[in-house]
């Protein structure tokens, strides 16, 4: 491996109420998803967190959630395929035009929290989203968990055209089925089994699960949840191993084997 | 007079809450401003009032407005200029994304309710809203109430070299200063009495006031209230009293009198 | 059969989005739910709908719904009993904070929209909304469609000693396992099949199902739904019959067999 | 002084978003006035504030807000008298019901953030509040800042017997007419200085004002702004005082001083 992708979820404060370590993550990461105010984020914030991202030279895609702020967009709830194809273009279109000023269009799609297990399971979501990807970008680029290959959204993205970015999270553990595992009040992993994780997956292309085996997982990016009270840590540790294994940060979505 | 824009704020409907005829004047008029979610309309009512603006050859316009769902956009609050900023970019931005599917941008930005007072008084937010169209489109244009021109949105608004649009309303009452008489539970205006208005104001760019004095008047555009019962019988006395006259309706921004 | 109640879900307008023939329905029947503000209804709303219910004798209870307000809290979401918990007690309790100027306390509790399903199948969400009503009455009553027995918040309400109110409707269609059909874009029922509807039920105790067949079917009180455009139409009958039958219009929760 | 209260605005966080060090400041105040889900707070936030509000012997109140979770409720909005009335009404009632299960009841209503202005200058806001405090509260107190006693909502509260408690802030500045400066970005108060303005006020009934001149002070409770990240620090420090001064702390509302 010659350089991959970094990439964290950012802007997702609200209003006066502040979430993550923005500022020092983005001096080091290659790629931002930025919320777009359904689930978390506002347009001031939005407006801030574009402009300090192309400060630091960071691609920025939209990071589009259900509209359950109470819930931080993380319940899954029983919305229509229209209601989501219109929920997708509104809030990536929202975000782009924080870009546009900037001279920058949207880098990828990636859909946040209960959309995971909702675009995974339900086809008709999963056209949807598509759908919608297509009418807020020319060559569309999804960012979605490594795993397995045959799940909705990946289905109908690739069976469509659409490049699609692997995100391998050093920060999480893995089922057998290569899923991760969501945890409403997750254990924070600590710095150095973070980077643990990270050298096996450079190392072997494989990952740890919990019950105690070893599965194959190809990624185009590293993902680090950006609102862990580790997230700074670990993603000094990231760069730090990248540096020394002599691998290059580049954005996923700028790399050659990006594109299928 | 040879042509004359008309235009209606539409798209208003929140979720299963219906408001206005916006189906039956949509075949009339030549401009819609469309609410953006903030003060009203939602995603999939913003997708399919595009679909059916573009289906009529409609010009669609965003109709920006306060975070204030609860109040309908209609009562003033003391946002700071960043705000109302990236308030205008966020619904404006969200609004064209589903118009460049049809290959179509926004005509124009016309803020949305408690907007007009509080952009008529304030400089500071008269330059946030001028700055924040300017990123949202090419060569802005402004639809704004007619009436005196010594107001900070307007001032701000020519000095930058935004297009103006100003809208004359037959089926409001006028202060003696040019300006609307907003009152939060209005009379309706019959149908007849708007006819009245607007051939006074055809016929002599003028229009009474409600001290009984007569004041001049001038304008790109009709505008009629969307969400009145009377609503679609005036737009029709509107289109006969034009069709009469021998005035052509066309979207004030396709108007060469438009361009300043 | 001597009396029954007559009720209808009420309150359901939201700021500017008027929904419902309220005042017309208000005058007829014995006991009204109103919404709390997550799915439908707002403070002023609430305030206005119990001093109109109040003035006309009409028993109010509280209709807690989901924080879903653009979806009026129609689509299940996965909340979890501590969500739904709260969610309860705050609609309840900010309800009854508007009865009690008027002497008057809550009715009862009927859950609404998408908690149907989520209260029928989930038994911990059962639990945490019986919690909850312990919590905002002290001698709890539930309204809940007539139809089988056994489903979670029916069995957990019985075995806790709620008084259970069960709830016959005229203008809906019922399935073979004796729930009615619930479809996003229903057909509107015509006054004249509800009648025949309501004189079944009267006559019989049982209602037809959409394949043809017949169930046997108690209840408490007869539901209207509000919001239909013949909904005014429908009630008017229902009156109509249960006068020319000599069956009383009491509130349920006044009529000794509602107490178990 | 022989006894004074200590409170604070607690309770503030919303969904996942965390604000405020409430679980340490529990154990040292008397009084908390707990936000209700309009600028701040949510139903679970709420149930368990007012659990660890009354597991710590805390008297607890309401801390009604405008509609404006976005503006944290501090941005003035032109709401009217009947608007504010449901709005109290619904927080306050709301909150109670969380109270009840503990044998509790509110002690007391705090307007928040903008409402401050607010209801210093607009007669007929705080005549709709006062109204609103005696339809949730038998005998209403109001918590309010300190200074003149020539303000609409003291005004109106006084001539209609509403217990008053005002708060001291020894974490704030006054100007010379006795307000306290509130700023957007409003720089925290070292502990240190925290201290002697307390200790000044406690010797002397006076505060000194940011132009350099003293005006006399008096108040029924000490409060400290819960959200700042010295808040903790001042409250020990206000403790330490106390003891050393020999002034109990407590409730406001239970002290005869309280008695108008």
């Amino acid at each position: 491996m010659k350089r991959i992708g970094l990439n964290c979820d950012l802007g997702e404060s609200f209003g006066n109420w502040r979430l993550g370590a923005d500022e020092e993550l983005l001096g080091r990461i290659t790629t931002a998803s930025l919320a777009c105010g359904f689930h978390g984020g506002d347009p001031v914030t939005m407006r801030r967190s574009v402009a300090a991202a192309v400060e630091h030279g960071v691609a920025v895609g939209s990071h589009p959630g259900l509209p359950d702020l109470l819930g931080f967009g993380r319940r899954v709830m029983e919305v229509s395929p229209e209601d989501l194809h219109a929920y997708v273009v509104y809030q990536s279109g929202a975000l782009e035009a924080f870009l546009r000023p900037h001279g920058r269009g949207l880098d990828h799609v990636k859909p946040h929290g209960a959309l995971y297990p909702m675009l995974n399971r339900r086809e008709d979501l999963a056209v949807a989203a598509v759908d919608a990807m297509f009418e807020v970008m020319e060559r569309p680029a999804l960012f979605w968990p490594a795993g397995s290959e045959d799940r909705a959204l990946l289905r109908v993205a690739r069976d469509r055209g659409v490049r699609v970015m692997r995100e391998f999270y050093p920060d999480s553990r893995y089922g057998a089925d290569g899923e991760t595992v969501v945890e409403r009040h997750r254990e924070p992993m600590s710095p150095d089994d973070a980077e643990a994780a990270l050298r096996r997956f450079l190392g072997t292309q494989k990952v740890e699960t919990i019950d105690g085996g070893t599965i194959p997982l190809a990624a185009e990016s590293i993902c680090v949840h950006g609102d862990g009270p580790t997230a700074t840590a670990i993603v000094e540790r990231v760069c730090a191993v990248l540096d020394e294994l002599g691998v290059a940060r580049q954005a996923a979505t700028e790399s050659e084997d990006a594109i299928p």
